[in-house]
């Protein structure tokens, strides 16, 4: 995985302390905790893992879109959208399917249903360079799509659950 | 790509001949056809290129379901579930989103979608076997999958425009 310096993961975090305290984020540290399967994280702090979502703009300029996405981009990817999944399924008490399709070269598509219901539905371009400026902004991310989905879920309630 | 011997083909189409006039098998061939970007089976009959979807409970039995498979059979898969989203495009005249996902060992999920609504979604498992004894049980499991996603509309044509 990419080793964000310290400096940067303080200053990623100094910016935005309360972020982490935002249900997303939770969820999400969770989840990659729950993904550290040979443990070789625990020594690593929740700061410490969450800055690597962090993609400042001088960063993203510098990441080429041509060549095959890096596969700890695609992790973070997949570890995102499945922690909007599993916000989903707290909030409303539903099971969420999530598909997600991915050409080598970083074109795709994520699909998450319940039921019959498409909750959220997203092309992906780019994927290279995926990762949010802030905490606070990759917290706001993730909330959006739930705030999103959990409303189309209140919409179509039999659907949900068809 | 497997390409069967005369004998094989003779044999798939003599027990079927009506099948290659069912519209999904129709809409297939055209499906094909249309990928064939540099013509190279233009010399190959209709029955010679559906027949590669035929396979015979003897050979599947041949098949190990260890290792990645061919892919040539993901090819094939995803050129089936591309007709199911086609046909049904024809028959409901929305526009269909077809997401595939698939690891490398061969389980995966299939999901088609139009609007918000869930048309089909399907568990994908030993691709490495995908393929149909007959043709016409090709045409037969095409045209189901097509009519329950149909049913799935005229059920929820709201959502299904959402």
């Amino acid at each position: 995985m990419r080793t964000p310096s310290d400096t940067q993961v303080i200053h990623a975090i100094n910016a935005n302390d309360t972020a982490l305290d935002t249900p997303f984020l939770k969820c999400l540290m969770r989840l990659i905790r729950a993904r550290d399967t040979y443990g070789t994280w625990e020594v690593k702090s929740d700061a410490a893992l969450l800055a690597e979502f962090i993609v400042t703009k001088a960063q993203r300029r510098a990441i080429p879109i041509i060549g095959d996405p890096d596969p700890d981009v695609l992790w973070r990817l997949e570890t995102f959208y499945a922690c909007v999944a599993l916000v989903i399924e707290e909030r409303s008490g539903l099971l969420i399917s999530s598909t997600l399709m991915m050409n080598h070269e970083g074109f795709g598509r994520v699909v998450l249903t319940t039921g019959r219901l498409v909750v959220l539905s997203k092309s992906l371009r780019d994927v290279h360079q995926f990762g949010f400026e802030t905490l606070i902004k990759l917290a706001k991310a993730g909330a959006k799509l739930v705030a999103d989905a959990t409303a189309a879920i209140e919409v179509y309630p039999d659907v949900a659950r068809a």
